[in-house]
């Protein structure tokens, strides 16, 4: 690996607005602080947040790497007091709270993984947000369990991809929806059951028909709120992780007392080191073998030099992408 | 005990109705089936579902005893086949589905619990619809454990006065409604630590101030929903079991996704057997000894004749009432 050289870029989005507001800028290169470790970045993931960060209804929590990204994949460059697992030039990929577009990030140790087995270290920045995301809302939140059905709306998305596949390694029934006959195709191609083309079919209609549904991760929000609500078995869990269709909603708690249903949600950013430990440390030991034999692997959709991270989120707001858009510094 | 006669008294709401809708009929004296006790009652406890299904609102499950009622004391009259805890004669108390008020009622053996160590049979009659509600919802559902903070509303309820205690034995700081300053010192005498008055002052800016909630069990629904969900502290659980102001609700999901709240609500009643002799299970390893040891009492509020079912249900109307109405055959 190449020497970190003093300055790095960043990606930041001020004024907030549209893909034209991002920008690269130069900040001195980041330090490990203790339990930290910095790592040479080749590769990070865009994700739904980054979008909202961009428009400003997302701040960066206390203390994250200034600019975007969530997170990366790379080698780890420089070790800070206290870390005993990571040694410089070793494969990793992290969930960070910040500063993943660029060409070096700090990073609590806690949070960084190895590389799994059978992939490329490019690729592997598409994994810590989904990953970390569908472990802690589908399984550690709502408790996922084998025979059980799980249903999760944008099937084609970063998100999508792995809840789908994830879902299925784990014995899972497994609904979704998207919005093409294509993208249907895909999840089927990533183990779903059954795929609903939303703007074809009510979902519904057809999931009830189907028996139901346990979990539900949601992205969408609005009305699907209460459609979830109605197709959700007794005891069912709901978790929300983003409101494409708005966080405004009305329901009635009633169903949801009636049918014991849990209404939940979470983001991962601002949880603490410590948490994100947690989740790692059970991620390695339940999601990686999944990356190792074969039933789980990130969907790229499309690769970005860092130099066109407009273009790459103008790809992102235009919907049109499956999987993870990854940029390349 | 005596003999049961050939046919017992049930109370129904047909067509529904006030108070005056109820009515006292006579039916066959109930058989135990298999798996199955028949109680002779000597006490049955008034809960809110019994006004929503007087008047219309809260069907029976299909296989429930005919007639209102959700909770009983008496002395086992007789025992079904494969039945091997219980004795005819034993002083028990029971979570029924149905037909609790009245002379005799038949029941699941696994929803029925010894009268505790220190308790008259009659006064046991005011356990079990509370103490499975309180202990499902805020202790299996929602988790609280020692040094979390948690509040009820309607803390002079049946439900408020149990919860209070419950939470208190298992060592949470506990908060409360309640809607006059006597309720309110009845609130404090059983152990709640901030308790206010919501006619008088805003609960939400008063919990804010004194450091927010961890779990919330709400029975008033309405505008208290976004209140609980700005004061819940993250990670908090928000347990719906009834709606005095209405179950539509207008929600901003974003605020539980971001302090990853936990929003839901159950029933009993349509529990199954299996999952009611569960809860048992648990309710007499934990509760029954806080009992036993006074960290636990059913608040009575107040006793009628089953002839005087209407007059019982006027007070339960009238809201005046502090814990328990129990009706006596």
């Amino acid at each position: 690996m190449s020497e970190l050289s003093d300055t790095i870029r960043i990606v930041k989005a001020d004024p907030p607005g549209g893909p034209d507001a991002l920008s690269i800028q130069t900040r001195p290169t980041p330090r490990a602080a203790a339990g930290e470790v910095v790592i040479q970045t080749l590769a990070c993931g865009i994700n739904r947040p980054d979008q909202f960060e961009r428009m400003g209804f997302y701040p960066a929590p206390p203390g994250a790497p200034e600019g975007l990204g969530l997170e990366v994949s790379g080698r780890v460059a420089e070790i800070g007091e206290g870390v005993t697992r990571w040694s410089v030039g070793d494969p990793v990929c992290a969930l960070v709270s910040g500063g993943g577009y660029g060409d070096a990030v700090n990073v609590s140790a806690g949070s960084v993984l190895p590389v799994p087995d059978g992939l490329s270290i490019e690729d592997a920045a598409g994994l810590p947000e989904t990953v970390f995301t569908v472990f802690a809302n589908v399984f550690d939140q709502a408790g996922l369990s084998q025979g059980e059905t799980f249903l999760v709306h944008g099937g084609t998305s970063g998100i999508g991809t792995t809840a789908i596949q994830m879902a299925k390694a784990a014995g899972a029934r497994v609904f979704a929806t998207a919005g093409t006959d294509e993208k249907c195709r895909l999840c089927e191609r990533l183990g779903a059951d059954i795929v609903v083309n939303y703007r074809e079919a009510d979902f519904q209609t057809v999931f009830s028909e189907a028996g139901g549904v346990d979990v539900i991760l949601d992205m969408v929000g609005g009305d699907y709120v209460a459609k979830n609500i109605a197709i959700a078995k007794a005891g069912a869990r709901i978790v929300s992780i983003a409101f494409l269709k708005g966080s405004q909603v009305q329901l009635d708690l009633m169903r949801v007392m009636l049918k014991r249903i849990t209404l939940t949600g979470s983001t991962l950013r601002a949880r603490p080191n410590s948490e994100k430990a947690r989740l790692a440390g059970l991620i390695e030991a339940t999601v990686w073998p999944w990356i190792a034999d074969g039933q789980l692997h990130p969907v790229i959709d499309s690769r970005f030099a860092l130099d066109d991270v407009r273009l790459a989120h103008e790809r992102l707001d235009s919907g049109a992408h499956s999987g993870k858009i990854l940029l390349i510094p």
